[in-house]
């Protein structure tokens, strides 16, 4: 498996998600604007992985700056985080990644700054360590939601791509085939960018893991057809009351789970809950430009002049949330009660 | 408009909609087999313009019989009309115009095998204009259901291209505009054939009326957010009881209306009932090759080797149909009632 991405020699070296599976190419990013700029253009997305490229772009941000007093630097630091912090306005985790840097600038405030551009490079390189672990562990904890042969339903890409490595929804089902279980994975292809599709299957069919490729219209399909077991997705954000925001198109996928008595797990690292937000209402959805769906490929789909909705995010009530795998642990309804319990454990 | 098909001089002409958009290109079909050939291949596809194609057919299939006397002509007719039948299996339509062009086959029997031809050719094509008159009537009486300032939903096409002309669901939606309502349409892009993106919102934009393009994942966020009224589509088959086959996707969109409380019309012509079923359980859903859903324009969107599922259509039961639109009138449940009353008005 390639890596998503990696911090070499003053580099951070990401695989480019806009290409895969069909070429395989790296963008090396060298300041932190090019970072933001991957970020926002989507050559690294999934919301952990945004949080581990934010912490190494305020690395390579730090490295840069040639202040020799803390304030100083402090506050080109934080000048640099602002713009950072608007690559991506949905994923909680790249506020997160950005907010953890700077808390470790200041907690080392008293570092000479050289040693502390050291410490900081160190902190992102943990991030990106940690991602994994904690990715495991979900992994360990959401398996046992999975019961061998069940056929899972996944939608976008909440795997290995989309974290430093294992994935979260697809970290539960790696879990589970790791553990003997019999596992059959439905993918849906996630349009606009068909991160299902170029992704997901991709990722799975490397590791064995038998995977079935559907368009996004066909889950209510083979849900009524009996043909799903459980569904897991990953996240974006999570508020305070278990309200999930999620890839567009999720929601959907919620509402048919709920229909048909399927459960609907929602696998993330603590790093995706918000919180300070008392319900879904309040994260913003990202609206992407209409050039991503009027056109596959580089070629277009529909007539010249055509307008077309983007939306990049939808957001899935907790009543609709069977169980949200963290790597604290699960937690179950009322929300408002686990999160807080698990978050502060 | 181009017209979808048309008769002239023993040719059926058919504009491409494989191609539609970017490509405006005919196909020319001299035998009944070509035609079975184009409707497998969907370069004509839609139920009520299967019903059409399906007539014409028969017509040229007539044309080449060599056979003097009736019982051999209509033998062989009779074999004709048995392939051509099994082009695809879900659109009653297709049974339905090789049953009225054998009905009147056998209603003409004394006519010297050359009148028949003839009459047989005119049968055709009144079939053809017939279906443009029943369109235009289903229209006004859909249009009752949709209010000024609406914005409706759609998915597939169920348009002038899916039909003789003006459309089902879409000939709602032409109805209410030409009545003076204010309407916007939210089209499904309807993966993987592009239906929507590529004939839907191209119908539209021809006759001036407002689309937005989305993909077929996000109609439950617009709902959601109260951005839709109403949904109106169109059917391959209505069992007894009010179950509706049609384009995959359609099941998802039902559900999803129905936890909004949003209304979910189905128009389809008289001729798209099948009472001999008593249920959707019983019709035939169609498994399309894989390779549609793997590739988008000739291009793979997904690695080599992946498998991929392909169920063309799903079926909507009824308690998800708020009316079902005809051109005899509108239809509320109890369906096994009112869809008889209607077929024998």
């Amino acid at each position: 498996m390639l890596k998503t991405i990696e911090y070499i020699d003053g580099v951070v070296r990401m695989i480019d998600q806009t290409k895969l599976p069909l070429d395989k190419e790296f963008v090396d990013c060298k300041t932190i604007d090019e970072v933001g700029n991957a970020i926002k253009t989507m050559v690294i997305r999934g919301a952990p992985a945004i949080g581990v490229a934010a912490a190494m772009g305020v690395s390579l941000g730090a490295h840069s700056i040639e202040a020799k007093d803390f304030d100083t630097f402090y506050s080109q630091l934080e000048t640099m985080c602002d713009t950072l912090g608007k690559s991506r306005p949905t994923a909680v985790n790249l506020a997160w990644g950005i907010e953890r840097m700077k808390r470790v600038a200041r907690e080392n405030k008293d570092l000479p700054i050289d040693q502390l551009k050291k410490r900081l490079e160190q902190e992102a390189k943990t991030v990106c360590d940690e991602d994994i672990e904690i990715n495991r562990k979900m992994g360990l904890n959401g398996q046992t939601l999975i019961e061998s042969g069940n056929t899972v339903l996944t939608h976008c890409n909440a795997g290995a791509l989309a974290t430093a490595g294992y994935g979260t929804a697809l970290g539960v089902i790696r879990a589970a085939v790791e553990q003997g279980k019999d596992i059959q994975v439905l993918a849906n292809e996630t349009r606009p960018f068909l991160q299902g599709a170029r992704l997901t299957v991709w990722e799975l069919k490397e590791d064995d893991i038998p995977v079935t490729l559907i368009t996004d219209n066909m889950s209510g399909h083979f849900m009524r057809n009996e043909k799903i077991h459980a569904v897991v997705v990953g996240a974006d954000r999570i508020a305070g009351n278990g309200d999930v925001a999620n890839k567009i198109g999720t929601y959907m996928v919620a509402v048919l789970a709920q229909k048909h008595g399927i459960p609907f797990y929602v696998a993330a690292p603590i790093s995706t809950l918000d919180l300070t937000l008392a319900s879904g209402n309040e994260i913003p959805i990202e609206e992407r430009s209409s050039a991503e769906v009027v056109s596959i490929n580089n070629r277009r789909i529909t007539p010249e002049g055509i307008d077309a909705a983007h939306p990049a995010f939808d957001v899935t009530p907790n009543d609709l949330v069977s169980a949200i795998i963290t790597e604290k642990g699960i937690a179950r309804p009322p929300y408002v009660e686990t999160l807080r319990k698990l978050a502060e454990s």
